[in-house]
Protein backbone atom coordinates (compact mmCIF):
# COMPACT_ATOMS: atom_id res chain seq x y z
CA UNK A 1 0.00 0.00 0.00
CA UNK A 2 1.40 3.58 -0.64
CA UNK A 3 -0.09 6.30 1.10
CA UNK A 4 -0.83 9.83 0.28
CA UNK A 5 0.77 11.08 3.31
CA UNK A 6 4.53 13.00 3.29
CA UNK A 7 6.02 12.13 5.85
CA UNK A 8 7.80 8.83 6.57
CA UNK A 9 10.52 8.67 9.42
CA UNK A 10 12.08 5.06 9.39
CA UNK A 11 13.47 4.44 12.80
CA UNK A 12 13.58 1.69 15.26
CA UNK A 13 11.23 0.77 18.33
CA UNK A 14 12.39 1.84 21.23
CA UNK A 15 9.44 1.69 23.81
CA UNK A 16 5.97 1.05 23.60
CA UNK A 17 3.70 2.01 26.81
CA UNK A 18 -0.13 0.57 26.60
CA UNK A 19 -2.53 2.70 28.48
CA UNK A 20 -6.50 1.48 28.82
CA UNK A 21 -7.09 2.32 25.07
CA UNK A 22 -4.48 4.47 23.85
CA UNK A 23 -0.86 3.11 23.74
CA UNK A 24 2.91 5.41 23.18
CA UNK A 25 5.19 4.28 20.77
CA UNK A 26 8.57 5.92 20.60
CA UNK A 27 10.78 5.50 17.31
CA UNK A 28 14.72 6.60 17.48
CA UNK A 29 14.69 8.00 13.78
CA UNK A 30 18.53 9.13 13.25
CA UNK A 31 18.51 9.94 16.98
CA UNK A 32 15.82 11.78 17.77
CA UNK A 33 13.04 10.54 19.62
CA UNK A 34 9.25 10.60 17.76
CA UNK A 35 6.60 9.33 20.20
CA UNK A 36 3.36 8.19 18.53
CA UNK A 37 -0.17 8.06 20.09
CA UNK A 38 -2.18 5.28 18.71
CA UNK A 39 -4.80 2.37 19.48
CA UNK A 40 -3.05 -0.48 21.55
CA UNK A 41 -5.57 -2.39 19.29
CA UNK A 42 -2.91 -1.33 15.96
CA UNK A 43 -0.15 -2.09 18.18
CA UNK A 44 -1.40 -5.36 18.78
CA UNK A 45 -2.18 -5.87 15.38
CA UNK A 46 0.82 -4.47 13.82
CA UNK A 47 2.67 -7.16 15.64
CA UNK A 48 4.86 -3.79 16.99
CA UNK A 49 7.60 -4.81 19.53
CA UNK A 50 10.55 -3.03 21.11
CA UNK A 51 13.65 -3.39 18.55
CA UNK A 52 11.64 -3.53 15.86
CA UNK A 53 12.12 -1.47 12.35
CA UNK A 54 8.85 1.28 11.91
CA UNK A 55 8.30 4.42 10.63
CA UNK A 56 6.43 7.38 12.22
CA UNK A 57 4.17 8.68 9.24
CA UNK A 58 2.40 11.62 9.42
CA UNK A 59 0.55 14.02 7.14
CA UNK A 60 2.00 17.07 5.62
CA UNK A 61 -1.18 19.17 7.00
CA UNK A 62 -0.24 17.80 10.83
CA UNK A 63 3.29 19.29 10.90
CA UNK A 64 3.91 23.04 11.79
CA UNK A 65 6.59 24.97 11.89
CA UNK A 66 8.67 26.72 14.46
CA UNK A 67 12.14 28.95 15.04
CA UNK A 68 14.20 29.82 17.98
CA UNK B 1 7.60 29.20 24.64
CA UNK B 2 7.79 25.68 25.23
CA UNK B 3 5.12 23.78 23.79
CA UNK B 4 3.18 19.96 24.75
CA UNK B 5 3.64 19.00 21.05
CA UNK B 6 6.51 15.53 21.19
CA UNK B 7 7.83 15.98 18.40
CA UNK B 8 10.82 18.45 17.31
CA UNK B 9 12.32 17.79 14.39
CA UNK B 10 15.35 20.05 14.12
CA UNK B 11 16.12 20.81 9.88
CA UNK B 12 16.85 23.67 7.60
CA UNK B 13 14.36 24.80 5.07
CA UNK B 14 15.44 23.54 1.69
CA UNK B 15 12.02 24.75 -0.16
CA UNK B 16 9.07 26.74 0.12
CA UNK B 17 6.45 26.97 -2.28
CA UNK B 18 3.45 29.29 -2.03
CA UNK B 19 -0.27 28.97 -2.96
CA UNK B 20 -2.95 31.28 -3.26
CA UNK B 21 -3.76 30.60 0.73
CA UNK B 22 -1.50 27.38 1.78
CA UNK B 23 1.88 27.11 1.43
CA UNK B 24 4.26 23.84 1.58
CA UNK B 25 7.64 24.07 3.54
CA UNK B 26 10.23 21.07 3.28
CA UNK B 27 13.00 20.69 5.64
CA UNK B 28 15.67 18.36 5.82
CA UNK B 29 15.86 16.26 8.81
CA UNK B 30 19.16 14.55 8.68
CA UNK B 31 18.82 13.55 5.51
CA UNK B 32 14.92 12.81 5.20
CA UNK B 33 12.97 15.76 3.76
CA UNK B 34 9.79 16.47 6.01
CA UNK B 35 6.66 18.29 4.41
CA UNK B 36 4.62 20.74 6.40
CA UNK B 37 1.39 22.25 4.75
CA UNK B 38 1.12 25.67 6.53
CA UNK B 39 -0.60 29.27 6.42
CA UNK B 40 0.92 31.50 3.59
CA UNK B 41 0.81 34.31 6.52
CA UNK B 42 2.57 31.63 9.21
CA UNK B 43 5.19 31.69 6.43
CA UNK B 44 5.76 35.54 6.10
CA UNK B 45 5.00 36.37 9.69
CA UNK B 46 7.91 33.69 10.79
CA UNK B 47 10.11 35.45 7.97
CA UNK B 48 11.40 31.53 6.88
CA UNK B 49 13.58 31.08 4.44
CA UNK B 50 15.52 28.81 2.25
CA UNK B 51 18.37 27.56 4.09
CA UNK B 52 17.17 28.67 7.91
CA UNK B 53 16.99 26.22 10.59
CA UNK B 54 13.97 25.60 12.08
CA UNK B 55 11.89 22.81 13.18
CA UNK B 56 8.80 20.28 12.18
CA UNK B 57 6.87 20.35 15.22
CA UNK B 58 4.11 17.27 15.55
CA UNK B 59 1.69 16.83 17.88
CA UNK B 60 2.00 13.09 19.07
CA UNK B 61 -1.64 12.12 18.14
CA UNK B 62 -1.06 13.06 14.59
CA UNK B 63 1.57 10.16 14.59
CA UNK B 64 1.09 6.95 12.70
CA UNK B 65 3.10 3.94 12.65
CA UNK B 66 3.58 1.73 9.47
CA UNK B 67 5.66 -1.71 9.24
CA UNK B 68 6.89 -2.97 6.07
CA UNK C 1 3.24 -1.06 4.29
CA UNK C 2 0.67 -1.80 6.52
CA UNK C 3 -0.64 1.12 9.02
CA UNK C 4 -1.58 1.77 12.24
CA UNK C 5 -4.79 4.16 11.03
CA UNK C 6 -7.86 2.17 11.97
CA UNK C 7 -10.11 3.47 8.83
CA UNK C 8 -9.71 2.15 5.43
CA UNK C 9 -12.46 3.17 3.46
CA UNK C 10 -12.82 1.74 0.09
CA UNK C 11 -14.08 3.24 -2.95
CA UNK C 12 -13.40 4.83 -6.34
CA UNK C 13 -12.16 7.84 -7.04
CA UNK C 14 -15.07 10.17 -8.76
CA UNK C 15 -13.21 13.74 -8.87
CA UNK C 16 -9.75 15.09 -8.26
CA UNK C 17 -9.36 18.84 -8.24
CA UNK C 18 -6.18 20.55 -8.29
CA UNK C 19 -5.83 23.79 -6.16
CA UNK C 20 -2.21 25.42 -6.66
CA UNK C 21 -0.76 23.28 -3.15
CA UNK C 22 -3.44 21.57 -2.40
CA UNK C 23 -5.44 19.10 -4.07
CA UNK C 24 -9.62 17.65 -3.15
CA UNK C 25 -9.98 13.98 -3.96
CA UNK C 26 -13.36 13.02 -4.04
CA UNK C 27 -14.14 8.96 -3.74
CA UNK C 28 -16.85 7.05 -3.79
CA UNK C 29 -17.06 4.81 -0.83
CA UNK C 30 -20.46 2.66 -0.79
CA UNK C 31 -22.62 5.43 -2.34
CA UNK C 32 -21.49 8.03 0.47
CA UNK C 33 -18.98 10.68 -1.42
CA UNK C 34 -15.58 11.35 0.93
CA UNK C 35 -13.66 14.21 0.58
CA UNK C 36 -9.51 14.04 1.09
CA UNK C 37 -7.40 17.37 0.94
CA UNK C 38 -4.19 16.27 -0.20
CA UNK C 39 -0.95 17.72 -1.58
CA UNK C 40 -0.70 18.09 -5.32
CA UNK C 41 2.73 16.27 -5.15
CA UNK C 42 1.39 13.51 -3.76
CA UNK C 43 -1.90 13.35 -6.07
CA UNK C 44 1.20 12.99 -8.75
CA UNK C 45 2.77 10.36 -7.31
CA UNK C 46 0.36 7.91 -6.55
CA UNK C 47 -0.77 8.34 -10.03
CA UNK C 48 -4.28 9.35 -9.15
CA UNK C 49 -6.66 9.68 -11.57
CA UNK C 50 -10.53 9.53 -11.79
CA UNK C 51 -12.03 5.70 -12.22
CA UNK C 52 -9.40 4.21 -10.04
CA UNK C 53 -9.70 2.49 -6.72
CA UNK C 54 -8.21 3.77 -3.32
CA UNK C 55 -8.78 4.10 -0.18
CA UNK C 56 -9.75 6.85 2.06
CA UNK C 57 -7.58 6.56 5.50
CA UNK C 58 -8.27 8.38 8.65
CA UNK C 59 -6.77 8.11 11.59
CA UNK C 60 -9.07 7.09 14.93
CA UNK C 61 -7.98 10.34 16.66
CA UNK C 62 -9.58 12.14 13.76
CA UNK C 63 -12.95 10.76 13.50
CA UNK C 64 -15.46 12.47 15.45
CA UNK C 65 -18.77 10.99 16.83
CA UNK C 66 -22.30 13.40 15.87
CA UNK C 67 -25.70 12.07 16.61
CA UNK C 68 -28.84 14.41 15.81
CA UNK D 1 -26.00 22.80 13.36
CA UNK D 2 -24.42 22.82 10.06
CA UNK D 3 -20.55 22.51 10.26
CA UNK D 4 -17.97 22.74 7.56
CA UNK D 5 -16.56 19.20 7.74
CA UNK D 6 -16.74 17.44 4.65
CA UNK D 7 -17.31 13.57 5.64
CA UNK D 8 -20.27 12.18 7.56
CA UNK D 9 -20.54 8.45 7.62
CA UNK D 10 -24.19 7.03 8.67
CA UNK D 11 -24.13 4.49 10.75
CA UNK D 12 -24.68 2.12 13.84
CA UNK D 13 -22.42 1.98 16.91
CA UNK D 14 -21.36 -1.44 17.41
CA UNK D 15 -18.69 -1.07 20.15
CA UNK D 16 -17.77 1.76 23.06
CA UNK D 17 -14.17 0.54 24.99
CA UNK D 18 -13.76 3.31 27.69
CA UNK D 19 -10.49 3.94 28.89
CA UNK D 20 -9.37 6.20 31.68
CA UNK D 21 -9.63 9.44 29.83
CA UNK D 22 -10.44 8.36 26.35
CA UNK D 23 -12.79 5.93 24.58
CA UNK D 24 -12.96 4.13 21.22
CA UNK D 25 -16.57 3.97 19.65
CA UNK D 26 -16.70 1.98 16.46
CA UNK D 27 -19.25 2.20 13.81
CA UNK D 28 -20.85 -0.10 11.44
CA UNK D 29 -21.07 2.18 8.00
CA UNK D 30 -22.43 -0.09 5.37
CA UNK D 31 -20.61 -2.88 6.36
CA UNK D 32 -17.39 -1.03 6.93
CA UNK D 33 -16.09 -0.76 10.56
CA UNK D 34 -15.17 3.28 11.10
CA UNK D 35 -13.07 3.76 14.92
CA UNK D 36 -13.42 7.10 16.62
CA UNK D 37 -11.13 8.03 19.50
CA UNK D 38 -12.89 10.60 21.44
CA UNK D 39 -13.27 11.67 25.43
CA UNK D 40 -14.92 9.94 27.83
CA UNK D 41 -16.74 12.84 28.65
CA UNK D 42 -18.26 13.00 25.19
CA UNK D 43 -19.68 9.75 24.98
CA UNK D 44 -21.68 10.46 28.41
CA UNK D 45 -22.64 14.26 27.16
CA UNK D 46 -23.88 12.46 23.84
CA UNK D 47 -25.56 9.52 25.23
CA UNK D 48 -24.09 7.22 23.06
CA UNK D 49 -24.98 3.61 23.51
CA UNK D 50 -24.70 0.16 21.27
CA UNK D 51 -27.40 -0.09 18.56
CA UNK D 52 -27.79 3.93 18.07
CA UNK D 53 -27.32 5.46 15.08
CA UNK D 54 -24.89 8.06 14.97
CA UNK D 55 -22.10 10.04 12.43
CA UNK D 56 -18.68 9.59 12.22
CA UNK D 57 -17.54 13.06 11.47
CA UNK D 58 -13.87 13.15 9.35
CA UNK D 59 -12.60 16.88 8.35
CA UNK D 60 -11.07 16.50 4.94
CA UNK D 61 -7.48 17.39 5.72
CA UNK D 62 -7.37 14.35 8.05
CA UNK D 63 -7.87 12.10 5.34
CA UNK D 64 -5.56 10.60 3.55
CA UNK D 65 -5.33 8.51 0.16
CA UNK D 66 -3.91 5.10 -0.60
CA UNK D 67 -3.57 3.08 -3.20
CA UNK D 68 -2.61 -0.86 -3.46
CA UNK E 1 -26.30 17.82 15.24
CA UNK E 2 -24.42 17.43 18.02
CA UNK E 3 -21.08 16.52 17.86
CA UNK E 4 -18.50 14.66 20.31
CA UNK E 5 -16.09 17.45 19.34
CA UNK E 6 -15.30 19.81 22.71
CA UNK E 7 -14.65 22.89 21.93
CA UNK E 8 -16.84 25.39 20.36
CA UNK E 9 -15.94 28.90 20.06
CA UNK E 10 -18.38 31.08 19.60
CA UNK E 11 -17.84 34.18 17.45
CA UNK E 12 -18.35 36.57 14.22
CA UNK E 13 -17.02 36.26 11.50
CA UNK E 14 -14.32 38.88 10.21
CA UNK E 15 -12.48 37.47 7.18
CA UNK E 16 -12.96 35.12 4.64
CA UNK E 17 -9.99 34.68 2.26
CA UNK E 18 -10.75 32.27 -0.70
CA UNK E 19 -7.58 30.15 -2.62
CA UNK E 20 -7.73 27.69 -5.26
CA UNK E 21 -9.41 25.08 -2.86
CA UNK E 22 -8.60 25.86 0.15
CA UNK E 23 -10.24 28.91 2.23
CA UNK E 24 -8.95 30.69 5.59
CA UNK E 25 -11.67 32.13 7.74
CA UNK E 26 -11.18 34.21 10.78
CA UNK E 27 -13.26 34.53 13.41
CA UNK E 28 -13.40 37.45 16.28
CA UNK E 29 -13.69 35.19 19.83
CA UNK E 30 -13.79 37.10 22.73
CA UNK E 31 -11.11 39.83 20.76
CA UNK E 32 -9.14 36.68 19.94
CA UNK E 33 -8.97 36.24 16.10
CA UNK E 34 -9.45 32.50 15.68
CA UNK E 35 -8.23 31.20 12.03
CA UNK E 36 -9.42 28.32 10.51
CA UNK E 37 -8.51 26.75 7.00
CA UNK E 38 -11.26 24.63 5.26
CA UNK E 39 -12.53 23.88 2.19
CA UNK E 40 -14.37 26.43 -0.48
CA UNK E 41 -17.09 23.87 -0.76
CA UNK E 42 -17.61 24.28 2.93
CA UNK E 43 -17.47 28.18 2.95
CA UNK E 44 -20.12 27.83 0.04
CA UNK E 45 -22.57 25.49 1.27
CA UNK E 46 -22.99 26.70 5.00
CA UNK E 47 -22.87 30.38 3.08
CA UNK E 48 -20.53 31.77 5.36
CA UNK E 49 -20.33 35.72 5.15
CA UNK E 50 -18.42 38.55 6.92
CA UNK E 51 -20.40 39.61 10.09
CA UNK E 52 -22.05 36.16 10.74
CA UNK E 53 -22.34 34.65 13.78
CA UNK E 54 -20.39 31.09 13.50
CA UNK E 55 -18.21 28.87 15.83
CA UNK E 56 -14.78 27.49 15.59
CA UNK E 57 -14.80 23.61 16.61
CA UNK E 58 -12.10 21.81 17.48
CA UNK E 59 -11.56 18.27 18.91
CA UNK E 60 -9.67 18.16 22.16
CA UNK E 61 -7.14 15.78 20.53
CA UNK E 62 -6.18 18.82 18.36
CA UNK E 63 -5.37 21.11 21.12
CA UNK E 64 -2.05 21.88 22.38
CA UNK E 65 -0.59 23.18 25.57
CA UNK E 66 1.73 26.25 25.88
CA UNK E 67 3.97 27.79 28.12
CA UNK E 68 5.79 31.40 28.31
CA UNK F 1 10.15 29.46 20.14
CA UNK F 2 7.32 31.02 17.40
CA UNK F 3 5.46 28.57 15.98
CA UNK F 4 3.19 28.57 12.59
CA UNK F 5 -0.10 27.25 14.47
CA UNK F 6 -2.31 30.29 13.85
CA UNK F 7 -4.44 30.03 17.45
CA UNK F 8 -2.87 31.20 20.87
CA UNK F 9 -5.32 31.20 22.98
CA UNK F 10 -4.26 32.22 26.23
CA UNK F 11 -6.39 31.46 29.43
CA UNK F 12 -5.65 29.41 33.18
CA UNK F 13 -5.56 25.90 33.96
CA UNK F 14 -8.85 24.98 35.54
CA UNK F 15 -8.74 21.07 35.29
CA UNK F 16 -5.93 18.45 34.84
CA UNK F 17 -7.16 14.75 34.21
CA UNK F 18 -4.61 12.05 33.85
CA UNK F 19 -5.71 9.04 32.54
CA UNK F 20 -3.21 5.86 31.85
CA UNK F 21 -1.39 7.56 29.28
CA UNK F 22 -3.51 10.60 28.20
CA UNK F 23 -4.44 13.42 30.14
CA UNK F 24 -7.13 16.04 29.65
CA UNK F 25 -6.32 19.68 30.64
CA UNK F 26 -9.13 22.07 30.72
CA UNK F 27 -8.30 26.15 29.72
CA UNK F 28 -10.71 29.02 30.76
CA UNK F 29 -10.43 31.28 27.98
CA UNK F 30 -12.11 34.38 28.71
CA UNK F 31 -14.97 32.18 29.49
CA UNK F 32 -15.16 29.36 27.52
CA UNK F 33 -13.60 26.42 28.70
CA UNK F 34 -11.17 24.53 26.15
CA UNK F 35 -9.97 20.90 26.18
CA UNK F 36 -7.14 19.67 25.27
CA UNK F 37 -5.88 16.12 25.17
CA UNK F 38 -2.11 15.29 25.55
CA UNK F 39 0.29 13.21 26.83
CA UNK F 40 0.83 12.62 30.44
CA UNK F 41 4.13 13.29 29.79
CA UNK F 42 3.94 16.89 28.48
CA UNK F 43 2.13 17.25 31.38
CA UNK F 44 4.93 16.45 33.83
CA UNK F 45 7.48 18.19 31.45
CA UNK F 46 5.42 21.45 31.17
CA UNK F 47 5.00 21.41 34.91
CA UNK F 48 1.75 22.19 34.69
CA UNK F 49 -0.61 22.58 37.41
CA UNK F 50 -4.15 24.24 38.28
CA UNK F 51 -4.28 27.86 38.28
CA UNK F 52 -1.30 28.59 36.03
CA UNK F 53 -1.50 31.05 32.77
CA UNK F 54 -0.86 28.89 29.58
CA UNK F 55 -2.06 28.80 25.92
CA UNK F 56 -4.19 26.60 23.75
CA UNK F 57 -2.66 25.78 20.41
CA UNK F 58 -4.50 24.79 17.50
CA UNK F 59 -3.30 24.82 13.94
CA UNK F 60 -5.58 26.35 11.46
CA UNK F 61 -5.76 23.18 9.81
CA UNK F 62 -7.56 21.94 12.61
CA UNK F 63 -10.47 24.26 12.80
CA UNK F 64 -13.87 23.41 11.84
CA UNK F 65 -16.64 26.37 11.34
CA UNK F 66 -20.09 25.33 12.25
CA UNK F 67 -23.20 27.40 11.83
CA UNK F 68 -26.39 26.86 14.15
Amino acid sequence: MRISARNLLKGKIVEIVKGATTAHVRLDVAGTVVTASITNQAVDELGLVVGAEAYGVVKASDVMIAVD
